[in-house]
């Protein structure tokens, strides 16, 4: 980099060709406690089982579970810092397919894992990424799984090749 | 209630039967501030557009957008405050085709509403509760949409008949 080539917008972020499709990426782990599954549920989804203790031993589950948004906010955070933030992310579009597979307890350690599943290009200098996220417990049993569809912006401002899996 | 039929479990939650199939609900609204936008993401979803209000400027949308995760947990609490809290929910099971339709920033004011499609049987005493919801802002234009299925308890243990609209 010259002195006439100041990059004032921070790290600079890899466009989606750099996005390496269908590698399984390990995203890192994350502990679950207690007092963030009432915390996130208080704020975001007050519902007996995920905020009441006493009250949650009467449910299915026999005590308090995470609520489904703060597990899909738990992979978020392990994505975001294990795979969107070296990228030239432009925003998320979609979620398909996102599905709840096992209670999320107080004391399960939560691991991410992401495969990018193809990169095709979406109108001028933009790529629509597809990816499989999933999270799994500390018995590596699948806790989450989701496919995320969002804009990363491209290298090329001619439309490119799709690349997939 | 007679003193032999003590409700030990709180307020007592309605079954599925008892959802309303079909109509619209409306689950209120909701302010989003950049403090919040920005607390959101920087415990859940840390990408500079939407913790970095000077970084944000360089991003397509101009400024600090909220994260998409954040807009579906506004979702949620006006879903659990406005309909789920009446009922006997058991889990959120799967969400699908969650669009995120356009950014939503510090000052939008969202407003919720819900549509329960479809109650069927899911196995002794539950239902398989269908529901489309949306946020909007405050100028009407949808913002975030998507499909929640959860299972409820129902007042019959047999097999109940399929309700949609």
């Amino acid at each position: 980099m010259t002195s006439g080539d100041v990059d004032t917008t921070g790290p600079r972020l890899l466009p989606a060709e750099d996005m390496p499709v269908g590698e399984e990426i390990d995203c890192g782990s994350y502990e679950v406690t207690e007092q963030e599954i009432v915390e996130f549920a208080t704020a975001w989804d007050p519902q007996y089982f995920h905020v009441d203790r006493d009250l949650a031993e009467h449910s299915d589950f026999g005590g308090l579970i995470a609520s489904g948004l703060h597990t899909a906010s738990i992979f978020q955070r392990l994505a975001a810092t294990g795979v969107y933030q070296r990228y030239d992310v432009v925003a998320g579009k979609e979620i398909h397919n996102m599905r709840f597979l096992r209670p999320v307890r107080a004391g399960d350690t939560l691991t991410c894992s992401i495969v990018i599943r193809s990169v095709e290009p979406a109108g001028p200098g933009r790529s629509l990424v597809t990816i499989y996220g999933a999270l799994a417990n500390q018995r590596r049993r699948p806790v989450l799984e989701l496919h995320v569809e969002s804009l990363v912006r491209s290298r090329a401002v001619e439309q490119g090749a799709v690349r997939s899996e």
